[in-house]
């Protein structure tokens, strides 16, 4: 018999790198930074095939809850977890293995970040399959990138062997995110992966390795099954799940495995880090201007263009004329030009608001 | 006794070289360019010491009347001389040198652009004083601004003597638009100013230079006035307005004339001519931004910021990082970012949108 797959989608993320895009109460994931659906819509588009709606999951905060619904129309009620206060990814993951676990022990489980983006959706598609293959297996398994440069923006995964093929290799370690030399290395050595938070196992191996690892929590998520079967999920979600250790699965659960896979992904991946990363994922012009269609250009070239004004009027032009590698974002209360190469310092803009009291545009 | 002072307010120009601030349905002359109000209030307040609501004249097209109403309240509405069709300067001066010289043939009467700016009140007050007594001795009088640089976007005045001093001088002719060498000449001779497109006159005086040098526009005037003294100046004026020749007052009278004054300027003119003027003039912060209240500025230098929106909610934030030298200018239906350099090419974005069918928007 073959496992039934069920996915969950992590849409909790805050974020300050897209401001004015992206806010306190409209995150990343929310928006159309890439192509013309949100990052979540496009995330969930990537595993429906797989999964249905009926094995989606989503987990969100409370302050998200409607603008998620807004866009995946289709999620079932039952399916969103709404985690009442943040507790990083450890919780929420649990909350997760534990209710496939009650109805489907060796169901596999893929917990996906819903703010990234894939270009190539077939090896993608391929790399699910044999994580998906692996876990079925009975081990913990995790999708590791292959790295295009020395990030050291990232965590990373270290492998024994060297890095060929597509199927699942044992993994060593997580590791933190490196200074330049040791990133260097890593790119270098050819045995390390960078983390892209991406897990996908059978929900009674996750749920071993939490009473395993980490009893408090599994201790907390044990009261919340009882109560779900008990069809009183919302009232014990409410009461336990702000009392649960907050603390990434990395560090609650994979650091801990006495073995976990990994599986080697070349499909595309970025995590949207930046307006940079979003101009160079876009459709672009002749000119390599990435703009709304009807914008007027000219003499411009290389620049990020981006209306995401819902109270707009009918018709609105933006015209960018002799400018080069600037980002040009607007919304309804917010207009923001920076150049792209400085596209990191966006948060200060967000610092510089909170510091003179105008928290409420953040 | 000493001569009633009127004055005449230009103000039926259109333009693309502040567009989207500027329309062809709302001139520069209603904006406020440079400080807090238009630049058609602060002409007004200009004069109105000397002559009053009750003698200030201002001449617009029909599409302007309301937006002009709403800026000069206190405006008597038979002092707004509305033109149904644009004829250039000639008619609409004549028009109310024949108006003054009805009941004030010996009234002085002072005929401003609507759309440009002094710095210097007091100075400008002295050349005007000046101009007024040339005038007021029966001489047609201009005043013409010291050239600060060889520029050949004006005309020239000409005078027969070394610029010294403040009071009129005779001048010699008028001088079109010169190539940059006999502009730089014009400059190194001495005996040159720029034509500011400012008169002032006797209205007999000007009535009787119409009828010399252009009687079909006397003809029209005359039969103009005389319905005005039959209490039927509207419907006069939409008949026979729109029939007088098309011509500007420097072509069609001025180089007529066998003698004529110029009192030489000094004042701090512009005439406003660019988003780079707008920005030279500007109060600015000590990084040599010109940005309304609240915009954030981090590591911004020298930029010009300007939020025309109308239809605006209550709060917006404009941030500007990293960025220098720019021109970013806002309003309800339009976006724009220009370097302050090259602000002469706004006129293309006009040109662009004309083209493809966006009129509405120029």
């Amino acid at each position: 018999m073959q496992n039934k797959i069920y996915a969950l989608i992590l849409a909790g993320g805050a974020g300050t790198r897209f401001w004015p895009a992206s806010r306190a109460s409209l995150p990343k994931q929310l928006l159309p930074l890439v192509g013309s659906s949100a990052l979540i819509s496009q995330t969930a588009e990537r595993v429906l095939p797989l999964v249905g709606w009926e094995r989606l999951l989503v987990a969100t905060g409370k302050h998200l809850m409607e603008q998620t619904a807004e866009l995946l129309t289709e999620l079932l009620a039952g399916n969103m977890l709404v985690e009442p206060a943040p507790r990083n990814t450890a919780p929420c993951i649990g909350w997760a293995a534990f209710r496939v676990a009650r109805t489907d022990p060796d169901g596999v489980l893929i917990v996906l970040p819903s703010d990234h983006h894939v270009q190539d959706l077939e090896a993608f598609g391929e790399a699910l399959a044999a994580a998906v293959r692996s876990a079925a297996g009975g081990m913990i398994t995790t999708i590791g990138i292959h790295p295009t440069h020395p990030e050291t923006g990232y965590g990373y995964i270290e492998v024994a062997e060297d890095l060929t093929g597509i199927e699942a290799l044992p993994a060593l370690r997580f590791v933190e995110k490196p200074d330049r030399e040791r990133a260097e290395a890593f790119v270098e050595g050819g045995r390390h992966l960078w983390n892209a938070g991406m897990f996908i196992f059978r929900a009674r191996d996750m749920v071993a390795a939490i009473r395993a690892h980490m009893p408090a929590l599994a201790e907390g998520l044990e009261a919340i099954d009882r109560a779900a079967a008990a069809g009183e999920e919302d009232a014990a979600v409410e009461r336990i799940f702000p009392t649960l250790p907050s603390i990434s699965i990395d560090h609650g659960v994979m650091d801990h495995l006495e073995q976990f896979a990994v599986v080697p992904g070349d499909f595309g991946w970025s995590d949207v880090g930046s307006f940079q990363t979003a101009w160079e994922l876009a459709d672009k012009d002749m000119a390599a201007n990435a703009a709304p269609q009807g914008t007027v250009l000219l003499d411009a070239r290389r620049n990020l263009v981006m209306d995401l004004r819902k109270k707009a009027p009918e018709r609105r032009v933006i015209a960018l004329v002799g400018v080069e590698d600037l980002v040009v974002v607007e919304t309804d209360d917010a207009l923001l030009v920076v150049p792209r190469a400085r596209s990191q310092d966006v948060k200060e803009v967000v610092a510089a608001l909170k510091a003179r009291g105008d928290g409420k545009l953040v």
